[in-house]
């Protein structure tokens, strides 16, 4: 539709394109590849790295060309911080908590446990410090972080039997990554690395037992709700989950300044849009899925008690662990505990009361 | 800080110089003026606009240049839908429920009690087709609309007594603005239209009982908590208030296709911003207003419920009126209605979790 707008504009517009011309005509053209670890199939997450080389190249009149990839097209999805880090590509579109193991402080990057909201997560990023404190890790790794879209909080999965009890995750084997499979392990689950493509396979053998993956618009893709009877919410394991942009340090700093703009800028429109549109798929979705037979279910507070305990938990070893780990969360948890007071006080405040409420016929 | 990382990058890099000189020397300039709503005490909202004007100064490499103007230094801040209109100025940040007498259906552009929160906001706006049908009558006065930051929730505004039934509205002179001044009115207070720099005065001499402004960081710098001994929350007359920026439709139109982006980019990109510097500046204002003596209190659930009752009843009549109104009244409450059922699953579900608990030690 921009490109669409774009074309039409400089056809027609005579002003328009006696300022466009001396520009395209003159300036170099810097290219680059942004792998993603996402495949096409996830419209919504890859889509938004489309978007953002679209807005780049409307922005610098296409001399800034941007070319995407999915997960596997260069490297692994896996692979992309590794990838970013060797200058393979100058840019990949992730998950930083997938990194945890590189690091434990990239999860700060990503989404915590119990933790930050989308909203809070944006307050902390580029006003409340949080940014300068992850950059700060990925630049020992030759890499600059910028955040880069938001999934918002997920759902809990998909499960063949009720979880009732704690006792109830003991021995559940669940496809679940990163530190949300460290505190479920906590509780007794057997966390489970599963391709996403080899879920309703795993799940329909028995071979699993539950499984979570992303949201109702991502999810009802993988036809989970064909072989389980129950659908859990919330995603506990991060109070927001958010992407990021990793861009190979020397590439960002040789990046002309109004390209660098161009680029940040983008990024940033993307952590309004990319939430944006999920929250707009994703309620049909829930809709289908629940007309299908699927039983939404909410985890009992016991569950998300001993949950809240074993996170707070983890998060306590990793900081005497790593330093990194532990100089962020410092700032993180200070952060938090000041931003849920104002937020029970104004948004929740109206929104637990206005959700309680049917709308008038 | 962009611009002086512009600066020092334009003059280190060689790469950068080469490739920036060009669209510098021959591009043409255009200059905008961009009046606002705002005095420039608004640190945040005013704050917002400057920097839209930085980031479209940064993409274009100085070629769009903006001026942004303080309330009353070109127009009054009402008056900035009438000065784009007239091409006194090009564009203008507002927000559009200020202009709910001229069009009722311009309220959907900002905000309505009840309503959507800011999430949701975006979403409705952005993938919804919230944006096009506010642009449908913008167009009736030769104006585009874009959204332009968002103040989240606000709070329920400062008062001498407590409010503890519906009854203690009735003759309750409270300085509120628009639909929500016309909802209160349904309940029997006396709404009062009163310059910011006025409330101090009016409270202290009891001219008003009770008045509202936006959130803990601007209300704080008005210093009405020395006046009044209750702080309510929520502010419930918006369930999101978004700002706006209001551009000439011809002037628009005459942009190149580069400099549209630029500009509309640097507004999404305040979406995202603007609020997340508010949920910075509030927690510590908020305390520091709890610090000083102020009681903050929450409107007892049968005063939301009659607020409810009497804001959808407004609904019904404007739309009975207006055309416009209902027409959009209807989409925003189909979209509302099922919106609400996603974030009470999944959002609302975990916030209302781990707000309800206190952070480890």
């Amino acid at each position: 539709m921009k490109r669409r707008k774009f074309i039409t504009a400089a056809a027609g517009g005579v002003a328009a394109s006696a300022l466009a011309a001396p520009a395209i005509a003159q300036a170099p053209t810097v290219r680059w590849r942004i792998t993603t670890s996402w495949p096409k199939s996830l419209d919504t997450i890859y889509g938004s790295v489309e978007l953002i080389a679209k807005r780049v190249a409307g922005l610098t009149e296409g001399k800034f060309e941007i070319r995407v990839f999915a997960a596997g097209e260069i490297v692994p999805g896996l692979q992309v911080l590794d990838a970013v880090q060797n200058r393979t590509v100058e840019a990949g579109h992730s998950y930083s908590a997938f990194y945890f193991g590189k690091r434990p402080a990239y999860a700060f990057d990503g989404g915590l446990a119990f933790g930050l909201n989308t909203r809070q997560t944006n307050a902390w990023m580029y006003y409340g410090g949080g940014l300068e404190l992850v950059r700060e890790v990925f630049k020992k790794d030759g890499v600059i972080t910028l955040p880069c879209g938001s999934v918002g909080v997920q759902m809990g999965g998909f499960y063949k039997k009720e979880i009732n009890t704690v006792d109830d995750l003991k021995g559940l084997k669940m496809r679940i990554g990163g530190l949300g499979g460290r505190i479920l392990a906590k509780l007794g689950a057997i966390p489970q690395q599963i391709p996403p493509g080899d879920l309703y396979p795993a799940l329909e053998r028995g071979t699993i037992d539950a499984a979570e993956f992303i949201g109702p618009h991502d999810d009802e893709k993988l036809g989970l709700h064909k072989v389980t009877k129950y659908y859990y919410t919330p995603g506990w394991w991060e109070g927001s989950a958010q992407n990021s942009m990793l861009v190979n340090l020397a590439a960002w700093e040789a990046l002309p300044p109004a390209f660098k703009e161009a680029f940040e800028v983008a990024c940033n429109e993307q952590g309004l849009l990319a939430v944006a549109k999920y929250d707009v798929v994703n309620p049909p979705a829930l809709n289908r899925l629940a007309a299908s037979g699927l039983q939404i279910k909410q985890f009992p507070r016991p569950v998300l008690d001993a949950a809240y305990q074993a996170a707070f938990e983890l998060f306590d070893e990793l900081a005497a662990q790593d330093a990194d780990f532990k100089k962020i969360y410092t700032a993180w948890k200070a952060f938090l505990e000041e931003s849920n007071l104002w937020f029970r006080v104004a948004e929740f405040s109206l929104d637990s009361y206005r959700l309680s409420k049917p709308l008038p016929k």
